[in-house]
Order: structure tokens, then sequence, then C-alpha cells
């Protein structure tokens, strides 16, 4: 009998290598979450993350959990680790659950924010969470793309991961498209993106905002499953995981 | 004749140490400024702020106007200045305004904000702009506080400069106190502002608001005019320069 604990995570990813745990650095969330839980209970201790998120790309909602062969108030164990990580990443909530939730696989639905600046001059106060891009983008054409790419489909053509035995098949249930001040905000909302997917799908949107290619020519991209036939791969600073759900 | 332009300027304050240009350090945002603006038109320039910031003191809202000997487009000095801050500094914009034009000696109104972050866990996208207080304020009676320093007083008990010839007379227009979320945001609407005033002034209420002292006792502080009855001198790196009005 292991001890589970549900947490959700905040950090600013502009200084680490990606949530992903590797042998080669110790500069990874996951292996600075992992390093704490495990001398705060004594042994090694693994913490799953509901996915990856690249280097540089932040978290406001990023969820995971951790076992314990010990039982602790979630407070405690919030506290605990909020005195010893350092300030760009905070444990924002705690909680127990069944020993069998895990966070990745129990996955139901995901919401990423990727934010671009327009303005003309750089933004002092959220650079480090925006993409800026001084240019006039076409809102009307952009949201036409977007739907073309809601649905069931084969996101093949906007993941940069090599083609292998696993599904390349996501359900991408919404994506939002609105102008606040200078920024433009693309939410997208879906039970699972592949890798590079949202920056890929924002990198296109953005060619139709240029109008370097067609609303339209959207659905024929996703037909093909051809990475070259779909945008740019846009930086990963604008983007953020903001929230994650479960049953 | 010199030509005369007007710019509002924005940076985050963390970096620095103040405005003012020093002898002892090339690292103030004034200094900054006045460097570049001299590598543009090849000879020395000034300039002139609406007042000083203390070191970690952000704004959104500073000006400053700087004189040239030829005419430039604002939108080139706009541009120049731009590509050769650090990008924690920018001017947002850039007008031509009357040679006689003086942003300290002309300023009609400034508007502070400080903000205070209550919540438990520090947040990790604002924790450069607030001052994490994790207790329970009491809004009311920070608010009865703050009516009694509103109007035309002798704020000699709220400030750090030492006792001169200077008047220490301002008039604060209003103090509004207002919960967002987990924050508070404290905004003072006034003539002028002495050294370290909207910190003390921010210390006091706060301790108000923890129960530490009554909101009748803060007008016999003002009446005093002694710097050991105010309250403590809050963090700087929750202050921000918000606005600065001319006629």
């Amino acid at each position: 009998m292991l001890y589970n604990y549900k947490m959700v995570i905040q950090y600013e990813g502009g200084r680490y290598q990606g949530w992903q745990r590797q042998e080669s650095t110790d500069n990874t969330i996951q292996g600075k979450l992992e390093n704490i839980f495990s001398r705060m209970c004594g042994y090694p201790t693994q913490v799953d993350g509901s996915g990856r998120t690249d280097a540089g790309v932040h978290a406001v909602g990023q969820t995971a959990n951790v076992r314990f062969r010990e039982q602790y108030a979630p407070q405690e164990i919030l506290d605990y680790a909020n005195r010893y990580l350092p300030e760009d990443i905070r444990i924002a909530s705690c909680i127990e659950v069944p020993e069998r939730f895990h966070s990745r696989l129990h996955v139901v639905r995901k919401t990423y924010c990727y934010r671009v600046h327009v303005g003309r001059v750089a933004d002092v106060f959220t650079r480090r969470y925006v993409y800026h891009l001084p240019e006039q983008l076409d809102l009307p054409k952009m949201r036409r793309a977007a739907t073309e790419l809601v649905g069931e489909h084969d996101f093949r053509a906007f993941t940069s991961a090599k083609k292998g035995k696993k599904s390349t098949v996501r359900r991408v249930e919404s994506i939002t498209i609105e102008q606040v001040g200078e920024e433009i905000r693309f939410t997208y909302i879906g039970n699972g993106f592949l890798y590079h997917m949202v920056r890929i799908l924002t990198g296109t949107l953005i060619e139709v905002g240029q109008g370097m290619r067609t609303p339209e020519s959207v659905a024929e991209v996703l037909a093909s499953g051809d990475r070259a036939l779909a945008g740019y791969l846009v930086p990963p600073q604008g983007l953020c995981l903001m929230n994650v759900e479960y049953p």
C-alpha cells in the first residue's frame, strides 16, 4: 500500500530543460521535484506528470502525482517542497488521491495557451511569456483555418516526432483566438497533443494570418500527413500549459 | 534652439540601481538612456525624468524628456533606443514637445501602485512585481486609515529623507485599496511623493491591516512628523510608477 498525492505545479520554464528528467542534466522540473521528495522521505521517489513540456515552456496547471510509503498531510508536502524549490517552480495545491490515480494515463482534457504580442514595442513585463511578432495578423482568417483543425484527426503533419508505431490521432475540442490589447491568444483544448503540436499549429495559423497561406489549405496539410507542408515551429516562451482535467 | 522630446518609459527595476544616474555605477536607467542618446547624436545628452525611482522599483509610465540640437522623427528616436536598450527597459512612446517642456517641473499628478500578494503560496509569474506577505489583512480598517492620509499634509513622518529646507508638504488626492484575487493593490494618486513615501505609507497601512495599530492612530503619526512612529518600509519590488500627468 502506497499513499498517492496529486499536485498542481506552476513554473516559469525559461531556465529549465523542460519537464522530463534527463540523465545528462539535473536542470529539469521533474528532476527538481524528485530530488526534493526523495530527500523528504529518505528513499527514491518518482513524480509522474500529465505529460512533458519542452524547454522554455511554462505551466500554471501542470499536474503530477507522487507515491510515498507513509502518509503525509498534503499541506506538509506542499510546504516542504515550496521551501526547497527554486522560486520559479511552485506547488500550488496538493491533495491525497486513490493509489491507482495516474496523472498521465487518466487525463481527460488539456488546455494550452499560446500568446503572441503584436505591438511594435516589446512589452517589458510580459516578455518572458509571449512571442513578440510585431505584425498585423488577420483574425477572421486564422479563425476560419482553426475550424479545419478542430475534431478528431491524424495530426502527423503537425508534430516533430519521428514516425513510429504510436498513434498520431488526437481530438482537438476547440481552438479559440482572441485579441487582448496588443496580444493575440490562441487557446487549444483537446484530449492530448503530440510533440511540438501546439507550437506547429500556432505557426501554421500565424502564416494564415499573415496571408502566406489560405485558411482552406490547412485541411490539405492535415490530409497530407506531411510535416514539411505545415507551418513553422513558434518559440517556446509563448506557450503555457493552463489546465489538465481528470474524470 | 533645441528640439525637445517627451518619452514614456517602461522598466523592470529589479536589475538596476534605480532611475538616477550615479558616478559610481553605470547600472541606472537614466544612465542607460543617456549613453544611448549620446551615441545616437554624437554629443552628451541629458535625460530628465519626472522623478527618481528607487533601486528595484518598476515603471510602466515613467516620463522623461531629452533635448537634441537637430530634429529627429520621434519614431526614429524610439526605434534607435529600443534597438540598443536591454530588454527590461523600453521606450513605449515618443513625441516632440515645445522646448520649454520639463518632465519634472511640470508634473501635475502621479499614480503609483503597490502590490501585495497575500496567498499562502508565492506566485511564479508575478513574483518580481509583488511583495509576498501571506497574511490576512483587514481591508475596511486599512481603507479607514487611508482616508486620514488623503489631502494636503506635511508628510515628514513618512519619508526617509534627512530633514532639510525643502518642503515636505504634498497633496495626496486619493488612496484606493482593492483586492484582486490573492492580491491587494494600493493605488496612490497625488501631486508628488517624498523619498520612500509610498513604501512607508503602505507599510503603515499594512500594520493597520494586521491589527498592530488603529486606523485613527495614523492621523497622530502624520501630526507628529516623526518617522519613528510610522510603519515599516515595504520592499521595492511591489512598487510601480503607473502614470505621470501634465497640464
